[in-house]
């Protein structure tokens, strides 16, 4: 069995909401041998969608990923979150692999070879993004009306999704990297790539697939 | 079915040998919703072992995957090698996903976030992989009395591979990348990976990994 410890940024009591990156994760994957134990930090019932709290999130991921390796017996540990929150930090705390799903959605959007347009939620670019795409990032846009991973769950965030995806289209873009894993909590990816034409890269499930590698090794 | 078109740069009339590259990652993946087919070039029974032999088989890399996308309805092509012969050209020339060994397989590496060190088997450094890791490249060895794939099926060879291993660990390296496939046709990672006590990131299962990826989409 390869386990791997998934870290919320979006804090919740609702169990089902909690487990979500995890059970769709799980259903990707569809092999016996994966369990993936979620835990969520406190204190950020929007998600971490400003600067400043990421900034208060950090201690919080580390402890908390350093109590899923000592108690979960995880393999790998994967911050569910495209800003890579703490996970530099985390690297340094554990003994685990590290996985943040921003770096790890970038990379495996890098190996297709097109240029990447990054469909996000900030009116930044996220820096773990953008070092490992360099001039490969074409773009980068977010939808219309859209501020917290809360706002991307209503029924009018999803052709909103389908437009700022054209106009990155517009500019170029071969592959479509999704910058927030809320649109993984929305599964915006099967329906954007319908709807675009492109592949389309989900954060949670790329990153996840390599958190499985990394937990699993080459057996 | 997703089914992924895999080009071997290793002429050979053995349809085992021919297939055993597909076999692996068929048997890696597990599941039933995945055929790979595989196809070689022809006149490179040593493979690619010099920029020589590189140059001469581009063409014959394009032919053969513009054939494959035509004929074999494949949803993704990956050339299983890891100086990603003919990878940029391949993807001027066809309109499914191509991906390089190389390159995905450097990009995972690059995911786990620590000092990578790479086990190669030509004695430069294959721009494919230098390009992805840049910075985070920490060192690059060539197992003892290596000269071609060939060599690595050896029984001798073994102990080189933990050699030059080792070297690499003692230049910081958190994470091993094999930088020819030919590891992954005498299965190298899973021996390392005991060893070293390092994750081995083997170039035709985690690339393959990521062409299952390109061809399945998030469905």
């Amino acid at each position: 069995m390869y386990r791997i410890g998934l870290i919320r940024v979006f804090s919740t009591d609702d169990v089902e909401l909690l487990n979500r990156h995890g059970r769709l994760l799980e259903k990707f994957i569809a092999r016996p041998d994966l369990q993936v134990i979620s835990r969520c930090i406190e204190g950020h019932p929007q998600g971490l969608w400003n600067q400043e709290e990421i900034r208060k999130a950090i201690p919080k991921i580390v402890r908390l990923g350093q109590e899923m390796e000592r108690r979960d017996g995880v393999a790998a540990l994967l911050v569910s979150c495209a800003a890579d929150p703490g996970v530099p930090e985390l690297r340094e705390a554990v003994r685990v692999p590290v996985i943040g799903a921003g770096s790890a959605s970038a990379a495996v959007a890098l190996s297709l070879g097109r240029p990447v347009g990054a469909l996000g939620i900030t009116d930044w670019i996220l820096p773990p993004i953008s070092e490992v795409l360099g001039s490969r990032l074409v773009g980068w846009e977010v939808p219309e009306g859209v501020k917290t991973t809360v706002d991307l769950m209503s029924e009018q965030g999803q052709e909103r999704f389908v437009e700022a995806g054209e106009r990155l289209k517009g500019r170029g873009a071969g592959v479509i990297l999704l910058a927030c894993t809320g649109f993984s909590t929305v599964e915006a990816a099967p329906l954007l790539e319908e709807r675009l034409g492109l592949p389309v890269i989900d954060p949670l499930l790329s990153a996840g697939m390599i958190a499985y590698y990394a937990a699993r090794g080459n057996a």
